[in-house]
């Protein structure tokens, strides 16, 4: 790794920390320059500003992490147990994802109908179409529902708990298999 | 209603439109000022500061309004359906909410284990014991799912989506109320 490519590692470490906790308009450049030990002039060569910074880490977190977890549409209750897994991992990504969403909704013209969310919407109508799979409901739906109940007990979710109140991980985890479960 | 009574009102109003919109950071106490016509010290005098504003903007819609809506243990899917309907109509109320999550989870410690949430957990288990229902799930995991569910599509959620994408707000009730009686 070049030293400058070091330096861009140790920026887009501190400002995921940053951002995770403060987000966007709480975050501050020189909080995240600082615990980079980098210079703060750097972070506007290298990212052009703090906007961009954010994108670039929700880029790394959201985009390559979240939905990189395997899509198995024939198995939406391991989906949503292996969702829930990630998120109880990296308590990060979502904080970051629900920043972005309060924050630049007005940006995201998409609406958070990704590319990924499309592909994962045509392989699920596949498999419904195949074995009549959650037939009460559409691709959609069922992706939707999947997903709220996967991360319902997360602390960003207004229903959500910390894991320091009421049942522990692995109780959680069982429910939201038996949940999708149920749903299908 | 006293000429102070009647400014009082006209700052939270204003500050509910600037706190759903900014967050706590991200909102300017002068912006609150200049909407509600009043001066800014007058916010100071009656509410303290920034903090203590967004403290009592949240226990306007929050605690009296989302945690009134009326709760059913007996009939969880009316009650989703009804969750959804008042986020439809205050789509202000869960940015407030998910605001309060992300700035606020560590001054928060009861990790958001209100007494309205536990009058809601024992009148649900004592609908468990009387018929069965939802048996398979903890007056707990019962409640977050209906709520995770009746809130999935809530544009603020990760998996949300806004109304101007996919399905209509009309589909997206029926969706809800079907997927709670699937839960049961």
């Amino acid at each position: 790794m070049s030293r400058a490519d070091a330096t861009k590692a140790r920026i887009l470490q501190a400002a995921t920390d940053e951002f995770a906790a403060y987000g966007i308009a709480g975050a501050r450049v020189d909080r995240i320059a600082k615990a980079a030990s980098a210079n703060k002039n750097l972070i506007y060569v290298y990212f052009c500003g703090k906007e961009q910074l954010f994108d670039a880490v929700l880029d790394a977190h959201v985009t390559h992490g979240l939905d990189s977890v395997p899509f198995t549409p024939d198995d939406l209750p391991g989906y949503a147990g292996r969702i829930f897994d990630y998120c109880t991992e990296h308590p990060e990504v979502i904080r970051l994802a629900t920043w972005h969403r309060l924050e630049r909704a007005d940006l995201d013209l998409t609406g958070g109908a990704s590319p990924a969310r499309e592909a994962k919407l045509e392989a699920l109508a596949a498999v419904q179409k195949k074995n009549g799979l959650g037939a009460d409901f559409s691709p959609e739906e069922l992706l939707t529902f999947v997903l709220g109940i996967a991360l319902a007990w997360n602390p960003s979710n207004v229903a959500g708990l910390p894991a320091t109140v009421g049942t522990g991980a692995e109780d959680r985890r069982r429910a939201v298999v038996e949940a999708v479960r149920h749903l299908l």
